[in-house]
Formats: structure tokens, sequence, C-alpha cells
């Protein structure tokens, strides 16, 4: 089995913010929506079911703070998880703030729309945030 | 805090399937996709962070179980989990199986068009398969 290598896509449409036990937590460049993934850094995963159980429970504990903080960052009204994979097979994990009235609400974000790049400065500012709240 | 119950909507979209030990596990009546919900049975719970640590290793390892055995039973090409709660606030997560050309590939499932019910032995015949895979 290989190492683990981020995917090519995943990398140009998000941003390293922090590596935690497991996972790579990143921010997509959109923003439409304050929206995180995680990557777990395993070679060759593309189902949650794949991970071993050690894994699995660690990817979950590390999905409910990194939810957990984007919720208290941001006050919004839901978030969202996913683990879609139907364009991109690497496991990766979405954390979504979604709120009344944004682009998409109340159906999904994924596939709407074309993502609307931050300025830098406001990148940095929200994952400063995100991590204070981890 | 109250006991839980059932939300009505996801009552009248689907149908029990089994209860597991934290969650009731559903099948959606839309035959477009083999489409299965988790709801872990505790009261007042929206987000996956407000159930215990032991009530969110259950959901995980319930999760896995069950996309496992959705894989198995349809051949899908992709798994699709997701918790959203945009309409239903109540705590239910997404197990759906996904294939190139069904009727969202490669989007999400969710909101799509209208629900086809199953025909009543269809549906019966999916949820024996899918708890002789659990």
């Amino acid at each position: 089995m290989g190492s683990f290598e981020l995917n090519d896509r995943i990398r140009s449409d998000s941003q390293m913010a922090s590596v935690l036990g497991l996972c790579q937590l990143r921010l997509m460049n959109d923003r439409r929506w304050p929206w995180l993934l995680l990557i777990p850094q395993r070679p060759e995963i593309e189902e949650v079911y794949q991970l071993t159980p050690l894994d699995q429970t660690l990817l979950t504990f590390e999905m409910c703070e990194t939810a957990r903080a984007l919720k208290q960052v941001t006050g919004c009204e839901k978030v969202n998880i996913g683990a879609l994979g139907n364009h991109v097979r690497q496991l990766h994990m979405h954390v979504i703030a979604r709120n009344p009235g944004d682009p998409a609400w109340p159906g999904p974000a994924w596939g709407v729309g074309n993502a609307e790049p931050y300025d830098t400065n406001d990148a940095a500012d929200l994952i400063a945030a995100i991590l204070d709240a981890l």
C-alpha cells in the first residue's frame, strides 16, 4: 500500500488549516459558505468503512470537534456534514456552515454555482478563528 | 429532557427496517436510489456533536456497517453519507447508494425531483437483503 497523497483537486480547491491526529483540516476557497474539509491521511481509502475501527473513531472525534468549532465561530443555523466522493474518490468529509438565505438553502451546497474565492486575509482570519475554537 | 419521538416527516417518507443499538434503520420510500436513514433514538439532538462520545462512536459503527451492507447488496459505485438537517432538524444520517447515470449523478441526491415509491414487495425484499448483510 502506498503512502498518503492529497488529491490534486482537493489541493487546488482548498487550503491547509491544520493537521489533526488523523486528518488534514482544510478550508474550501469559497466565501459563499464557511466550508471545511477533513481528509484522513491514509492511502487508498474511499469509503468510511474502509478505515480501521480506531481511525473511524478518530474521524468521528475530529468531525465532531470541527463541527462544534464551526458552529461556535460562525453562529450558523445548521452544520451540514457529508462524505460523497462522486467526483473525487479520496475520502474527504465536508463540514459546512449553513444559514437560511444562503445561495442553496435549504438544499445541499454541493455542486451549486461557482466558488467565490476569499480575499487572502479573510481566509486567514477564518482559519485562525476555527483553530482557536478547536 | 423528553423521550425520543420520530419526526413526522421522516416517518412518512420512510419505513422501518430495524432497530440497531442506537439508531432506527429506515428505508426511504424512493426507488430511484437505495437510500437508508439512521436516526439515533435520543431526544433533542440536532448535531452529531451533541451526542455523547459513546453515542458518537455507536453512530459511526452503525453507519459504517450500514454503508458496507448497502454497498454489498447493491454493488453501487459509491456510497454517499450525509447529515444535513436543513429541512428536518432531528438528527438523521443518510446512507445512499449512488451510480453513474442515476438521476442526480454526480451531484447530490438530496432535493432532486420527486420520490418514486416502491412496490411493496420490492421494498420488503431490499430491506431483507440489507438486514441479511448486516
